[in-house]
């Protein structure tokens, strides 16, 4: 008998932002009375965002990112308003303001505004509500960046609960966007492939990345980049997993890549450094306990499970 | 020793667009003195789209979608040219006409406009020249979407050579868009499920699909894309190939996901139908001899390589 999906945890689970457990109702979004029932039903709350940094009600030592329809309205003027979902105590919605950060509610008691790495990094929600933050973060940066219809220039105005965007003067429909980006671990027998971006902290290597373009198959994304960047030829790929990466709005589809080649053509406008690392290095990266006190990225990335995965396989 | 790239065949590269083997000068793009060379250089051409169409040169039985900048001169005014990459012979680039296609160079003698799905299906082309045709489509048919600044409405200007569009006025800059879209098949022991569209060829059955929205997993999106259209619940979920589909601009993730339930409850607004099948019958629609003269899609589909690929599995 197969596994109850419940029992079932993917790879990509692991990954910050990568659980979220709202129904997204995605059959009553254009349903305006159902949507206007729940958001005033008991249970309805609202994430609420100040640009693209949520707000948070702080209580003792926890954080609650979520706020009753009655508390939303004390935060400010709302911009945007989206049906994200639902949970056993009601209907989920995604609501940006209208003032910036400094103006809104952040000032007002008990009310903190924390950027959702931070959230993640240290831990300080758990991971379905990161989830649900990052959906909204997604969906209500689109909109920021889509108040104009791109066909005509003419304002669009929000359709389908936060789901579409409609040009009322070219009929045009807009719809939410998401960015596919490959990142992958390159390997060559007990060596894999890692490189570090001048913006990263001090020695932190990651997995290479970068965004998949039109007329490409994952494969040949991630063949291309690592030809760009690394100047190495890449045999077979295999899928890890994604993550919704919602900075602000890609899906990273993780992966190991075989490398053909090992002599390294380092592009250095995109990279400071690539190297070769040993099985033995990258796990002693993940574990903080490199000799060099080179690091590899945190849980909360994709890039940290690719390599976690690849230390942790068997030697072939 | 690992294998070269080249002798590798992914699944991804079996579908329909699959295949493209242009070096994508991504490192060049903006350097314009070297796109102004390669356009002016010997070998340089263009594939030429009216409105989502490619124009063709019919010479014989053969069909060239390949224009010499002199001959593009004379199909009509250019309204954008992107750079896709380069070949053996020379730069390769995308050209879109002002004009629509019953102005356009259609009426010239010689030239044809045919879609690139019938160029696909008719095996009319080399896979290599419909996966930069389905390149230069995606990546035409975004700047014909997005002429208008979404942030705020301006004109936009193509920058370069053709991946980016730039705002003089709100500074904005703007990437071509990719979708990604889940494609799956549900299997429980020796059964697939597939669905009908209303919209499909009589007979014919399909895996299910959907677009992966913002804050979703892969494997998250095809358990609420199969749960909403099915009402199925679904437990492993494994990759298979990836698949650029120009329809206008998507990446076809397909799927096996294991079913943990089979009590199918079909989201008729979505589908006209939707029921199990056995391996044999799923054998029998692939080869075109189903009894009832039930069909799978083509080979240019990422669904029939799905299909295919469990189809050929040995039942476990």
């Amino acid at each position: 008998m197969p596994p109850a999906a419940h029992d079932v945890t993917d790879a990509s689970a692991l990954t910050g932002y990568g659980v979220n457990e709202l129904d997204r109702l995605a059959e009553k979004r254009d349903d305006g009375a159902f949507v206007t029932a729940l958001a005033a039903a008991p249970g309805a709350r609202h994430l609420v965002f100040t640009g693209d940094v949520p707000l948070l009600r702080q209580r003792g030592d926890e954080l609650d990112p979520y706020f009753l329809p009655h508390e939303l309205a004390g935060l400010g003027a709302v911009r945007e308003t989206t049906l994200l979902g639902r949970d056993a105590q009601g209907g989920v919605f995604g609501s940006l303001l209208e003032a910036p950060a400094a103006e809104s509610g952040e000032g007002a008691t008990g009310i903190v505004a924390m950027d959702l790495r931070t959230l993640a990094v240290q831990g300080l929600l758990p991971p379905p509500l990161l989830g649900a933050l990052a959906q909204a973060k997604s969906l209500l940066y689109w909109h920021a960046r889509h108040r104009f219809c791109s066909a005509c220039g003419a304002p669009s105005v929000l359709a389908s609960a936060g789901w579409r965007r409609d040009c009322p003067n070219c009929k045009a429909a807009h719809f939410p966007r998401t960015d596919p980006v490959v990142i992958m671990l390159a390997v060559a027998g007990e060596r894999c492939l890692l490189g570090r971006q001048r913006r990263f902290p001090p020695g932190m290597y990651s997995a290479l990345a970068g965004f998949l373009e039109p007329g490409e198959t994952m494969e040949s994304a991630v063949r291309r980049e690592i030809a760009e960047e690394a100047g190495i030829e890449i045999g077979r790929v295999h899928y890890l997993a994604t993550q919704p990466w919602p900075f602000p709005s890609s899906l990273m589809i993780g992966c190991l890549a075989e490398a053909a080649t090992t002599d390294l053509r380092v592009d250095e406008v995109e990279l400071e450094d690539a190297r070769w690392f040993s099985r033995t290095e990258a796990r002693a990266m993940l574990a903080g306990e490199h000799p060099q006190g080179l690091s590899a990225p945190q849980p909360l990335a994709i890039a940290h499970h690719i390599l976690k995965f690849w230390v942790e396989q068997t030697p072939g």
